[in-house]
């Protein structure tokens, strides 16, 4: 069985759980509160020393870190995973996307906005950069799903789950997805799969079958 | 013969072009100049809406974006991609780990103090910043490599050159590896491999043989 090391609240974190969920893979979640420092900690460092969440225990002492690749690595070999050579790589493109143009924006905006008490006044600079760079980065988004029901390979794939993680907080944290349609109509689609679990729901119980505990969420 | 749209001073687009030579692939190399606004024409960003270099032609029509989503493409079945899936997975730790923590840091500052002209008076208090999280990502290459001659899977692969392309431009943006012992060796490590191209060098002639052109670099 998987062990996890995630956070409740991180949208980074909250990727990975969503796809143990939709591939019904058991796993063991550890908490950790990287706002109470939780994941500086010698021990914790030790695992990842980039002092991240979500880590995920791929053997024993050994640990992946970066949420993408935990999650290509659990998609290996099932359907979240495109088949193609250059599907693969689009799915990938679309996940560096993700992590250079939308995270640092949308879930810098959410972190600080949501997550920290008093966050607005201590970035009201930066806040501007951030709603600027993520709707560039939703226009994007939203021009390719103009045509399209997900972002690689015509099917549900890990890249739809990366962009969905911090793109479905887009208005705990300012941003407005109203001229967006293409992308409201993508997060419902996402939702509507066997499976899902929201950000809210905790895995410490019924691991072994997360759909029911969604129905009920 | 792959077609890459490119621009000759981007450590983005150089990745490709020396993951292209290291594999002795023939390719078409088109400049395109995102300081002359090349990659935001109509034509440009019907290929790529996010208006960036490099992009990769992979079929008539079909183009793939992101450095590092087309270094995987290009290295899949070769010797510069892992052939298990956790070392696989390991590989692309450090492609996202280079794109949200060396990139926005050592490539911003790269391209404000090396390639715009007057940048340094423009970017004062992000470069601060930048200085600041590069060396903090500086740190934990450095520490990862006191024990490793390369990033994943005992081999040069696709992860190292995704972190070749801009840490060995760090001493041209205010970055000092002195103290980075480490980084330095694995740096020359690098560049002796066979197929090894440097920044500079044109892909416009003998593209059949880049490493004889390198030879002479």
């Amino acid at each position: 069985m998987y062990k996890l090391y995630s956070m409740q609240r991180s949208g980074n974190s909250y990727k990975v759980r969503l796809a143990l969920s939709l591939l019904k893979a058991p796993y063991c979640a550890i908490e950790v509160d990287i706002l109470r420092g939780e994941s500086r900690t010698p021990d914790f460092l030790a695992m990842n020393p980039s002092g991240q969440v979500p880590l995920l225990e791929v053997a024993e002492g050994r640990y992946l870190a970066e949420s993408n690749a935990i999650l290509w690595y659990v998609a290996g070999g099932t359907s979240l995973a495109p088949e193609s050579r250059v599907e693969r790589a689009e799915a990938l493109q679309w996940m560096f996307f993700e992590q250079h143009a939308l995270e640092p924006n949308l879930g810098a905006a959410y972190f600080w906005l949501s997550l920290v008490k008093g966050g607005r006044d201590l970035q009201t600079h930066a806040l501007e950069d951030w709603m600027e760079r993520g709707y560039a980065a939703l226009q994007v988004m939203e021009n390719h799903l103009k045509t399209r029901a997900y972002f690689a390979a015509d099917q549900l794939t890990v890249a739809d789950i990366a962009l969905y993680g911090y793109t479905h907080v887009a208005d705990r944290c300012d941003f407005d997805l109203a001229t967006f349609p293409a992308i409201r109509a993508w997060l419902r689609r996402i939702e509507q799969n066997p499976g899902f679990v929201t950000m809210d729901w905790r895995p410490d119980a019924e691991v072994d079958d997360p759909a029911s505990v969604a129905a009920g969420a």
